[in-house]
This record gives structure tokens, C-alpha cells and sequence, in this order.
């Protein structure tokens, strides 16, 4: 199985990226890498390392897609380019099971949707990112932000979906699927959302256990929380921001006391590295006929690492054909 | 000018209730304290204390509104309820500046509408509570979640009302506005944050700076965020779920090495200070004809002080007055 990487995307691209991707091949079997980009520029990199060579191939693509760049009309128009080259060939490529990129996150969304194309059935593909959690583990939120303009039945979707991909990648066991909501007794929300909690009671194959509210993302019991794609966005990262704030305000006051930081480091640094994003690697594109992980902007070598295993565990675990069986038929188109 | 108080509503009440508001006596002249409930139970907590008898008086009620309650059903029925009396005397009593509940917020937002009322030209009123931000400040959320359904002229005035309490109360000049949206770009959000954020940029009073994301809220620069009243509560309670993630990773990764707590106590403590709500007081409800504080159901003495001394601030600082002021002739009735 082969999972492509778009070696020219994100703030760190290529150095970072390449580094991390390799790194992935030394902890796992049974993938191959295929980068896409300037041919000689991933070269020059790749000879920094040393390496399995038999399970690294490069495509070469002339262009590079920005962040100043309007997505549809960049991806439409820069053929090209990392990102659409590395789509192309996750398409065309039987091997090929999963694509990378930690490049403009609208033009990876566009792309995939227009490049890889949604399953059958599947009204809105979304982001789903994993979010570290108190108890040490991860919550999978979907949508985290491809989707501002949400129907209810695109939600019902997403609970099916995540369901599948927690089942897959993750290995949860019935996962626990919370609707994201402004209170947790059954009649709050707006209207929407009373639909939406309606229509997640019905859906089968999840198990939907009620209205959860922001603070149940990070320190809840559900497995999974499903939220429209603006709201989403905005949990995850109103969380993100107070840990940020919390990380400031730790650097600040331990920058006055630097012996007690040496003393209390460890402890302080198991908050960091829970809080850590970037060790979970990227957030999945649910819904595409392969698998896509977009990675953060600001990924470096440990990001992708994390990210190629991520996307390895999602193929083999058959995240999209978990989902087509998962749609209801009535549903599929 | 006196702050009326429920001294029967939340957890804690009524001994911290009551405990919390003599405090605010010690610590500001220039006002009373009504306290409204059972008359027995009240004196029987006051002569717990010694305080000024002068500035204390108390309105006997025999009923109280619990949050098992449908808010609309218990705030029409329990006349006599330390709510609804509060709430009265807060109208009916021209010394009265304000009102404190620390009861359902159901029963608070349809009580202070019913009894107090809408200033002439509000469509909605809102709940606006200050959260704590990197720089050690606050930032003023409005709405944090009385309205989960929401037109873009709610917004408009959200931010109005917002502007005019940040003036009024925390003695901001030109507070920055920001949009609480999915992204930072003017493009961004579903069509109804797309419609708010060109009506804010036309909203004359206001200092409007674009649309914020989630993690603005206390990693920004913005000195208030206006919000529906559903992405709003989403952003308030995703950020208090993180910080109790750190709290309770702290707490357990520090209970394995109490030497090094005591060590590290003081910088840690800091960020516990910070993050603290119970600090701030309540979340004023904006929008009414005199002022009405909701703190927190779980409010100890220490709260309920910061909450009467908020309200005195309130009043004193003109709030309503320069709602009025602001409001643009057009939207008033």
C-alpha cells in the first residue's frame, strides 16, 4: 500500500515533511511512500538520509499551490501542481491508498472532492480531526470546519462516518457519539439542532448518546462528537486558545523561576504533551472515495510522522469501506 | 443605589450567597444590599456576621425556583419566589440598580424579561460574560448563549450592548469588536455570519476589527467577541473544558510528586488564578431596562462578592443609560 505525500505543502515543506515521512518507514511495514513535488528539490532532500530506497518514489510537479490562493480556481487551473498531482495519482493509482498534505486546507478540501470524488451516497464530506481528551486519550469531533452551512441530515452523515473511521483507525468499540449542542438535556439547541438530535435518535449503527456541550470535547465521555461545521470550528478552537493561554501564562511565570521549572518540568511538560496536537498527526477528510489527511499548516517532521501512520491505520483498517457499508441504503444514491 | 440579591437561588445559597454580598460591603461604599427569600432563613444567616445594618435590608419570599423547573411556567407561577420578588423590587424600587441571581438562567433571562423588561428598539437581549485572556484582562463575550437562534441584527446590537457595558463597567476605550467566526478572512463563515459581518462593518459606535476565530477569545486581541448565542456558549464552555483538562492533569501528575507541587505552587497557582471565572463575578444580561447579573450555580462567597461589586460598576458606569445613548435612532421603536 502506498500512501502519497504532497512533499511541497505547509509552512516547513519540504525539509520537514520529507523528514517525518521517512521517519514513518522505520516504525511500520507494509506501506511505501510516494512523494510529489520538484523533482530535483526532493532529491537534494531525500540524500540528507538513509533510507529504504525500494519504498520511496517521487512524481515529479512543477507547481506549488499557496495559501494566498483562492482554492477552487487554484486547484482548478494548477494541474501541475504538488497537490493535484498527488491527488491524480491517489486516484489513478491502484496501490495508492491514502494522500498527505499539509498545504492550503481549502484547496486540499476542493481538490479531494473534485479529484478523489465523494462516496456515493455522501452529501457533505467532512474534516475530523482527533482532540486530545482528560482522560489521556482522543475525541474525534466531525465537522471541524469544511462545512459552515449544515443540514441536518449532513450531521446524521458525519455521526456515520466518524463512527466508522473511530471503528477503523482507532479501534473504539461502539463509540460514543455526542451532538455537540449549546446545553445537554434533549430540547436545547436551536432549531437546527433539535432536528438534528431528532434524526441522530433514529440513525442506525451509531450510538448516539445526547446533546454534549463544549466543555465535553476535552473533558466528556463521548468518543465522538458530531457538530455542524461552524461550530465545530469554533469548539475546536476556543479549545485551542486557552491552551495556548495556559502555555503563555507557564512560560511566563516559570521564565521568572527557572530553577522551579527545572524541578516541576516533567510534570508541566506531561500537560504539554497532552495538550499536544501535533502528535496526533492530521485531521481526516471523511467522505472521499480515499482516504485524504490534511495536516496543519505548521506541521514538522513529527506531525507527519504521526500523520503517515494515521493515514496507514485508516487504510488498513478500512475507514471508506466501513463507510459505504455503514450508509443506509436509503441514503446512497 | 441598591443591588437586589436571590439569596435562596444556586448551590450555595444561601449561606454564600449571602456571606459573598456582605463582603462587598467591606470592600465599596455607596450602596445597599436587598436581599429577597425567607425572611427567617436570611436573618438567621445575617446574624452569623457583623456588618453594617443600615445598608442591609431584606424582602421576605416564600417560594423558590429551582433549575428542574420549565423556566417560563415557574417564573409566571412562583409570584412569590425570592426570583420574581427580586426581580420586582429591582423595577418597582426607583434606589434599585441592579439584580442578582444565582439561580436557574432559564428562569433569570425569562423573569428579567417579563418583570424588568426590553429597552425600547432591543430585539434581543443577551448574556455577556467576561472571560479571562492571555494578557490577564478579560474579553467580554456577547451573546454566551440567550439566544440560539439568531438574525444578524441581534449581532448588530450585540455588539452595541457590548460596547456599551465594556465603556460603562471595565472602563474600555474603544473596545475592538470581533465577529466570532470560522476563520479570520472577510469571506468567512455560513450566509448569516457572511450577513453580520457586512452589518457590522456598517454599524456606526462600534470599534468593529473583523472576524476572530474560537481561540481569539482568550489568545486574541479583540476586547469584546460578538457571537450567536449558540457558537457563542460553544466557544465559552469548549475553553472551560480545556482548562479543566489542565486542571485535572495538573492535579494528578502533581498528586505523584507533592515536593515538587510545593516547589512549583506559586506558578501554577497563577495559571489557576487566571483561568478562575469565579473571579470575574457573573454574566450580565444586556439589554434589559436596569441591570440583571446571572453568577454561575455553583457560586461560592467569592463570586457572589465579585458579582455585586460587577453590578455596582454596571450602575455606577451608566450601562443602560449608554445602551440607549448608542442604539441607533433607526432600530429604536
Amino acid at each position: 500500500m502506498k500512501i502519497v505525500i504532497d512533499a511541497m505543502g505547509g509552512d516547513n515543506a519540504p525539509r520537514e515533511i520529507i523528514k517525518g515521512a521517512l521517519e514513518a518507514l522505520k516504525i511500520r511495514k507494509g506501506f511505501t511512500l510516494l512523494f510529489t513535488g520538484d523533482e530535483a528539490v526532493i532529491s537534494k532532500e531525500l540524500s540528507l538520509y538513509s533510507y529504504d530506497k525500494s519504498r520511496v518514489e517521487v512524481k515529479h510537479a512543477s507547481e506549488i499551490i499557496t495559501n494566498n490562493e483562492a482554492p477552487t480556481t487554484a486547484v482548478r487551473a494548477k494541474r501541475d501542481s504538488s497537490l493535484v498531482v498527488g491527488l491524480k495519482a491517489l486516484k489513478e493509482d491502484e496501490d495508492a491508498g491514502a494522500f498527505i498534505s499539509a498545504g492550503s486546507t481549502g484547496a486540499v478540501l476542493t481538490g479531494g472532492i473534485m479529484y478523489i470524488g465523494r462516496i456515493s451516497g455522501v452529501k457533505r464530506p467532512a474534516l475530523c480531526p482527533a482532540v486530545p481528551n482528560v482522560h489521556g486519550g482522543i475525541t474525534l469531533l466531525c465537522d471541524a470546519g469544511a462545512n459552515a452551512d449544515c443540514k441536518p441530515e449532513y450531521l446524521a452523515q458525519f455521526a456515520i462516518m466518524a463512527t466508522a473511521y473511530g471503528k477503523a483507525a482507532y479501534r473504539m468499540d461502539n463509540p460514543k457519539v455526542g451532538l455537540l449542542n449549546n446545553g445537554t438535556e434533549d430540547h436545547k439547541g436551536d432549531i437546527m439542532h433539535q432536528e438534528v438530535f431528532a434524526l441522530l435518535k433514529e440513525t442506525e449503527g451509531i450510538n448516539f448518546v445526547g446533546n454534549v456541550e463544549g466543555r465535553d470535547l476535552m473533558y466528556g465521555d463521548s468518543d465522538i462528537v458530531v457538530a455542524d461545521g461552524f461550530s465545530g470550528n469554533v469548539a475546536l478552537k476556543s479549545a485551542e486558545g486557552c491552551g495556548k493561554t495556559v502555555g503563555a501564562i507557564l512560560k511566563q511565570e516559570f521564565s521568572k523561576a527557572k530553577m522551579r521549572y527545572l524541578i516541576a518540568r516533567k510534570q508541566i511538560g506531561k500537560v504539554k504533551q497532552i495538550l499536544d496536537y501535533s502528535r496526533l498527526g492530521g485531521a481526516i477528510f471523511l467522505g472521499l472515495k480515499k482516504t485524504v489527511v490534511k495536516a496543519h499548516g505548521s506541521s514538522k517532521a513529527n506531525t507527519i510522522t504521526a500523520a503517515v501512520l494515521q493515514a496507514v491505520d485508516a487504510v488498513e483498517g478500512r475507514t471508506v469501506e466501513r463507510i459505504i457499508e455503514m450508509l443506509p441504503d436509503s441514503i446512497q444514491e
